[in-house]
């Protein structure tokens, strides 16, 4: 049987090229023109609850409408509503930065649409990511033998280690879960008080408990104090518990501190603990020779997340998980489907065998393009640049008289605050908050804040790829005038 | 204290602007040129394993490389890599499409490098998301009452509304946990013999036991048989298990049968479950307005997930998770750390709160694009113009001698096979499997295949924004020669 061909003309296919050629043209010189002078706008949008919302239709269109108005839109409607992360003094939460060849691979990546979720599904995507994961190992000086896959976020990653981990301790919890189970104790993490909210999520998302992830004392440099791990392990296998795992993190989000891992490695190994480093911030500096000894350890550890959407200059999303153990991976999440089945599976890697999503956007493209266009040498020379620009920081705060450092500064994270004489801790709370909002408000600058053993802490996290000494100097002034019209 | 300012010109910056305008605006071109000619390429990449990663350098560079030697790499090593999804024969697994808008949206997106953790962290990526997903939700003539966030995956959005289903029993799984507790029964899931793996993987993660997903048999027409689930529930109850959610489907990845919705809601209400529809592929097809009937019972649902990155002419990564209970999401998943605090966290949504992830890619301006860019009436068309397709292919096989349909075709997936009078089973398997070998391995189409009650059946999906009847047509051309040729 055959059917009467319709004309190809009826189709009602893509829209024309050449207004997408027009459209996709002119937004290439826009981010250009955008990236070349990133301090025009406010760097925290002054977009108020809102603003955005009523400014839009709230319906969909109809019919389809140019490019060029959206375009048009996208500059006069979502614009103001954007926080600038590329701005050089975006100093909040951890700054990081979109680079030319981060851009430029997210671009390729739109268009080609590729989808790594098989190998066959797209070799390149497979193959490229498993390749520049391995320069990336090469490049933070990690011996062979780790195997990597991209993921969008830190927690995503620390949520499948800490799955692996789980099924690693061979209780069949795949398969059976963990209700109703006579034979099954409470399973047990550990990280420091310090760690990061996306190790609570993942024990929370696990089904393992939150009041099972069991914080550990940090010391007075906010580091996790080993001898209290061992003590809290041996108080939980008294109990009854199983310890499962230890999360130790090279660069704490409050204040960059270092849990010292080898140690911790130690500790867990005697108990059978899986290892799951979060350096998640930090892990880019071991890219600077200098800064290498910060993955001092690692090694012993069962798995790691380094994140290059952070300190490493690719835009979001970008995580890594690697881990020593892929086989445990594996048996945590492979399933295969008889529509998912190829014939060439035993032969090849099908990274949708190593987590829960199955769609996988072509993220290593962008990468492998960040770590070419820098070379490990310009790597290092901007991760390095940016640690200096926070000792010179540190140094100006720490010679001035009324403000005081709150935590050392390893890297390019700066805890610090106005705390005048006999000021009480309410006080300097309160002081802080108004100098913080004050700077913030004005959109020359972007500062976050945390609190350390209850006191209330400024941070400045250097990160983007533009930040320059000026930057630095220009938000300690901010600073200053804050501190002088909130306290005056 | 001062320091000496040092000359900006000594700042490791970003690389040349005039070196990313050229690639840039050539990669543009490229991707128009490629769009306009999909078919240059073949569909499935001929890359043998390893190809691609012999080609490159087994260590990453040393120095700096130009952005131009990308491009010329990306051309010459991946490109023979990539499995062209955007072929216009791609028929494998579920079709998709990267269209003009949805790859400039992406391209913005990675230029402002904008984070929709929370509110504050770029209000229009917050905002935009929850006016788009409304738009979307009116465009499928859902009811109002839907709160909507976008994740990667439809393997993610499936897991979030199983976590919120399963804290939503009240028995503070999320701080207790499951292990180790004797108020505990055993957590049933229940979904369709049919369902998408991704529902497997989500019920693992959580760690609910992959024993404890219930597949549910499906009538003659691969629907869940809603009496089954009732026995199913009543079985489970009587042993003491406790009924926790129900996942029905409306569109399976094997065959797109719809299970009856409407009847599943009444039984799984009885029984106080969670409601979760599975919708990633063919929810979009409710837009169509005589396709709307699709989605009748879902306003009874207490979750539901739509892939734009299916057939919606969005580029991966894009899954929306809908709910009516927000709250529920929030119960499972927020957690709020001093150094996320904001001012005004209590008037604003944090996209943070209601799922894993803390760092969020603003997805949401592709999609907003992409539908207007098409509009209401357009996408209308375009998803009606593939079910089009789909039946007249389906009536190609129909009146052809030697060939059957092995089910129904309501949407835009023919599943169909070659079976010659008193071929056995075994044997129709593997002639099928070599007739798509065939066919794949010319690089003219690309399909997958599936098992339906045991019977190897082929699958032609449909859902490319340029496929049009040439291709079905040419398909249907080369798949009866590649028969005879197995066959003879």
């Amino acid at each position: 049987m055959t059917t009467v061909p319709t004309p190809q003309s009826s189709r009602p296919g893509d829209l024309s090229p050449e207004e997408f050629r027009a459209a996709a043209h002119a937004a290439v010189d826009w981010i250009a023109d955008y990236l070349e002078h990133p301090e025009r706008v406010p760097v925290r949008s002054r977009a108020r609850p809102g603003d955005v919302t009523s400014a839009l239709p709230a319906s969909p269109p109809k019919h389809g409408e140019p490019l060029a108005d959206m375009m048009a839109d996208f500059e006069r409607i979502i614009l103001p509503g954007i926080t600038h992360w590329n701005h050089p003094s975006f100093f909040a939460y951890f700054a990081n930065s979109s680079t030319y060849p981060g851009i430029l691979g997210e671009l390729l990546t739109a268009g080609l649409n590729a989808n790594a979720m098989m190998w066959i599904t797209s070799p390149a995507a497979t193959e490229l990511e498993q390749v520049t994961l391995d320069w990336l190992r090469q490049l933070m000086g990690l011996q062979d033998g780790w195997f990597g896959q991209i993921t969008d976020t830190a927690s995503v990653s620390t949520f499948y280690a800490l799955a692996a981990a789980r099924e690693a301790l061979g209780l069949d919890i795949r398969a059976r879960g963990m209700a109703a189970r006579h034979d099954l104790p409470t399973l047990r993490v550990y990280c420091s008080e310090h760690a990061h909210s996306s190790i609570d999520k993942a024990v929370i998302a696990l089904g393992l408990g939150h009041d099972n992830l069991i914080k550990i004392p940090a010391d007075e440099h906010f580091r996790m104090r080993p001898e209290a791990l061992r003590e809290a392990i041996a108080t939980d296998l008294a109990l009854g518990h199983l310890p499962m795992a230890v999360v130790p993190c090279i660069g704490t989000t409050s204040t960059t501190s270092v849990d010292p891992v080898p140690e911790i490695v130690r500790i867990a190994k005697e108990f059978d603990c899986w290892v799951h480093v979060d350096t998640a911030y930090a892990g880019p500096a071991a890219i600077v020779p200098e800064l290498r000894y910060l993955l001092d350890g690692v090694e012993g550890a069962d798995s790691m997340v380094v994140n290059p959407h952070k300190w490493l200059f690719t835009p979001v999303d970008c995580s890594v998980l690697y881990t020593k153990r892929p086989d445990a991976l594996r048996q945590a999440f492979a399933l295969l489907p008889e529509y998912l089945v190829t014939k060439d599976q035993d032969q090849v890697v099908n990274l949708m065998d190593y987590g829960i999503q199955l769609g996988r956007r072509f993220r290593a493209l962008k990468l492998w393009m960040v770590l070419r266009a820098f070379g490990a040498d310009g790597l290092a020379e901007r991760i390095r640049f940016h640690c200096e620009l926070a000792r010179d920081f540190a140094g100006m705060v720490h010679f001035e008289g009324g403000w005081e450092l709150t935590a050392p500064v390893p890297l390019s994270l700066v805890c610090f605050r106005y705390a005048p004489a006999h000021a009480s801790e309410d006080a300097i709370a309160s002081m802080n908050a108004a100098i913080m909002e004050r700077v913030n408000a004005e959109g020359r600058a972007y500062l976050s804040h945390t609190k350390l053993n209850g006191k209330y802490t400024l941070r400045l996290a250097i990160g983007n790829i533009r930040t320059d000494r000026s930057h630095i100097e220009q938000v300690w002034s901010e600073l200053r005038a804050a501190a002088t019209a909130v306290a005056g």
